[in-house]
């Protein structure tokens, strides 16, 4: 039997790098290296969490990127770049889940995120990690760019009818709801919990929460758009999980039936994403602690469609998907330590 | 100093009843009738909730209606209608917040409830209770309506740019949130803490749920559609408090400006509205536990908005505006006991 | 009729701030003289709360002390005292919700808190504020302690037995969970929403606990101690509310119908106590949003009891108490602005 | 390779049920054989849960009980014992998650529980499923009575110091908290979403909880008591998890220092148990979605502790612990399936 593979968690205390340890600590063919933290380096990893995991916390400069065969990054965008490049150099490679590597064009990443990309020359050659559209390519990547959590749930809930040029109008409606891990574990007040408990409230709606430019740029990848997003996310009083709400409108010989053969021709041999019968509806309950994305099709009247996208924000929307795309990267069953 | 009215609920261990009479025993011109109870008929009202509210409960048709200025009936639909009649008899006032009656066409009500109006007798005399559009005819009302939970948020929220004729398209897109207590207080596995705690789930999405009925005759008396509504419901993890995101389309002419002034111009001496200025979103944080309505206008791209209407689905989605419909019948200042 | 006290509100911004302006407002003989905040000064209240009270907020420095009646001080402990000075200085009357004026011995105040007293010539003259124990005594006060939280709760649940010299065991168990709004509303990862969340954890247990020091001063005023008391808090995932649950062995000769007779006899005329029959037990839901305690007993076997004591942690844990003794220092009926 | 071994599930669709398929579907040598349920036979599994588990639900009287090697039985406490006589009989080992095998007397059996038990020739053979006292019955079993969830998380939290006989006081006090899937899954007022969120109640306090006559049972067992426990269970808002607080009086010769080394010695090779380090306390964070049981020990004063004890009620306290009980009849590594 061969050796498992060696891992380096960039940022391991946050949640998504608390999910992917968990993750990571149950994959039969991975074992974990090393681990890095900004705030507590020099700590244990289980002081820093109620948990038994009892790894040394190192700070990045002292990882030894050379060591392990791939490095998960879970650093905030502007940093993470730096640090793919020296693993690539260091010859590991390296699944990004910061925004760094998302957007092919640097223009647009600077645009949406407002500063220059720190590590341009590497953007050829990172891939946009979903597998569900681009597992191909990511199978042969060094690079990965782990999509961002709210673009996983639109784009996997809108990707079959786009693929296909279905929509009438280019505009589309996405109201989407992120459980709370989404905002990241940093004190703030917009996460204190008595903010956040019992409350229920928009945040950055319109044309303006960051996720949008990835949105678009994979929606429009198609060559059917180009489509004009209306993105509203809210905040919801729960851990865990994202529902996006989309609303369409389809060409008019696009039948209730058409549409869902479209989704499930498309998913038929996926094996994180379910299109569930006609009257049932996506929940988060259908996706919670799993690398699941459930699809709801709802016909409103002719053309006229709702569709709900569930994940788990920090499993398919974050560290799940990570391990995925490292299944892909080292010739490993897809599924490998994911099974739900 | 003229005497206190007396107010009798029928149906007072509901999630609504509760809330009346929570309201109802701070209002400083309202003394407590009776309260009527079928499933805890018999019993104090403190032993149905933990609360010190020392009243027994009655059966229906024990309820002395001829001894009370007003009666608020927490009744199921179809259940209400005739005791509402019996109620009208005995000379009482009543304000019902069930749905019967609050269709004006007994044909509509057929199709949305399922069965035949119980008094379509009474349609005619019925007052669509929602003050911001018809308070000079609660004044003089012996019967009003009150307005589902759903239709309240709504309807206040499009109001001012329907009332204007402002849409361009007609269709306009309603993704709501509701806390838990909009669906009663009986025992169900959709209710039970576990499935609802840490889930979020659509339902009864599109042109489906029964409150669609009731924003569309509002909406369209305004004489400026037919409008077509999509309405997606959903269920939160919170007790109380409705959130309505909605989507509309505007003609050219409308600016942001516009938009602004229309509903700063129509909300302007309600006391129990308020417009944000620009850059906050209502989020129920905004309205719980008072009887407000608090509204957001977020520009997205020329003639496209976001509307945000929360709400307290127990106050100002049922009691409360229950009793500033009292107030108005009565001749109350409007705010009598729902300071905030 | 006479004016309207006025009254300041010094730290308006954090929960106990916020609940004494949302019970003020409401209260028929108070208005609103200044809200200081120290983070927010130059904002207006509206900026920093979703509400719509719209007052502005100055720095403590810029408060005009000398122009109301009533301060209430919403400030840390050490932070506070100073500010007390000045207002009893200025000629009003201080109601101190921090913990400078709590413990009557400046020695005590020292080693619980860790620092020298800053204002111990004021000692003397403060009145602890708990009514129920200190009625008399309060109406004639310059400046006013309000209890801590936890004490409130503790201390009404053992009153009845310890003044009567029930106890058989010096030992009392206390097991108390709180929501969280206990801890303030400063950014922590203590008060992140997803840590406390489908979380409850104990902390400070055993005899740690600032808040021990108060319970034991007036449980051993009572003069048939002294008691030894351990103290468990935890942290509930919910907003707001303390549940007690503590355990006593009492002397044979107290018999369970002697418990209750002790515990309603001294309860029987308060407004905010409530002693529940045997069988109820108290809950939060008993005493959320209302300025009540709720007790239950529960005999266990010969001699042992379990008394559970539940309060709204900002209500009468707090902000609640705080108006019951301006009322009582103004001469006003107690439950003004209190009614639930 | 062994083939895997064929389970089956009878009662699979409440809580526990769901959860033994959700451990059994990664458990590497386990295959689901077959589900019952009573309310939801003639159904698939994934119409009860919103899951993708597409198993058929059959009636119990239906079950193939001779066609699998163990058999789990989800049933109520009355109902299950004669299945598992069927079970036995049938020549498959049982593993019972009711009460109907836990206790060892039928006299007991029926004082707690209220009715004569229903196959009192099997108790003798029956072995209490707890590994960390009973591990080499429990490899040998036919029929093995998993523990309830309270008991586990108290008698694993106190049984090092009763088994050296260390109490000084044969009172306990025993306070727990647990999350709402302890309830189960039918619906009632009790477990409605509105009547527990935001709430915290005690119940059945002192010495009524049928879970007492486990815990005695098994402390007892010890030949150091007998021991008086007092017992008050409390319903927390969150969905899984169990914490018990615990109250001890030691004899004057165990220092601080020889309690830790009695539960470390005790527990060093557990592969679900873990000690908390001096200063950490237990908490639910500890234990969600795992099979640990994690403890803190708290010195208060000389001979006083505090004994934190904290489970996931649906693993450690229910399948998580029937399949290490599993793991250990059937020869398999004990943590097969449980990694966390």
């Amino acid at each position: 039997m061969r050796d498992k593979v060696r891992v380096g968690i960039i940022g391991a205390t946050g949640y998504t790098g608390y999910e992917l340890l968990r993750i990571l600590r149950r994959h039969p063919a991975a074992e974990i290296g090393f681990c890095t933290s900004e705030s507590y380096a020099g700590q244990r990893y289980r002081e820093v969490f109620a948990c038994p995991y009892d790894y040394p916390l190192i700070a990045v400069e002292e990882a030894p990127l050379g060591e392990v065969d791939v490095v998960f990054l879970c650093l905030p965008h502007g940093v993470s770049a730096p640090v793919a490049r020296r693993t690539l150099e260091a010859g590991a490679r390296a699944i990004d889940l910061s925004a760094d590597f998302r957007l092919r064009d640097p223009a647009a990443y600077e645009r949406w995120y407002g500063h220059k990309h720190e590590a341009p020359e590497l953007l050829p050659v990172a891939v946009y990690g979903l597998p569900e559209l681009y597992r191909e390519r990511i199978r042969g990547a060094q690079l990965v760019a782990n999509p961002g959590c709210y673009p996983t749930s639109v784009i996997l809930g809108l990707w079959p009818l786009v693929r296909d040029g279905a929509l009438e109008r280019k505009t589309i409606i996405v109201d989407s709801k992120s459980g709370v891990s989404g905002a990241g574990r940093g004190a703030s007040l917009k996460t204190h919990f008595v903010e956040v408990n019992e409350n229920f409230a928009p945040y950055s709606v319109g044309y303006s929460h960051r996720h949008v430019s990835e949105m678009e740029q994979e929606l429009n990848a198609s060559g059917t758009g180009p489509y004009e997003l209306t993105f509203s996310p809210h905040l919801l009083p729960v851990n865990r999980g994202i529902l996006s709400t989309m609303y369409v409108w389809l060409r008019e010989d696009w039948s209730a039936q058409r549409v869902r053969e479209c989704y499930e021709g498309f998913y038929a041999n996926e094996p994180f994403v379910e299109v569930l019968p006609l009257g049932q509806l996506a929940s988060l309950a259908h996706v919670a602690n799993t690398n699941r994305c459930v699809i709801s099709i709802s016909p409103v009247r002719a053309g006229h469609y709702i569709i709900c996208s569930a994940i788990d924000n920090l499993v398919k929307g974050a560290s799940g998907q990570a391990v995925q795309n490292m299944n892909l990267m080292l010739g490993f069953e897809e599924r490998l330590g994911l099974e739900y």
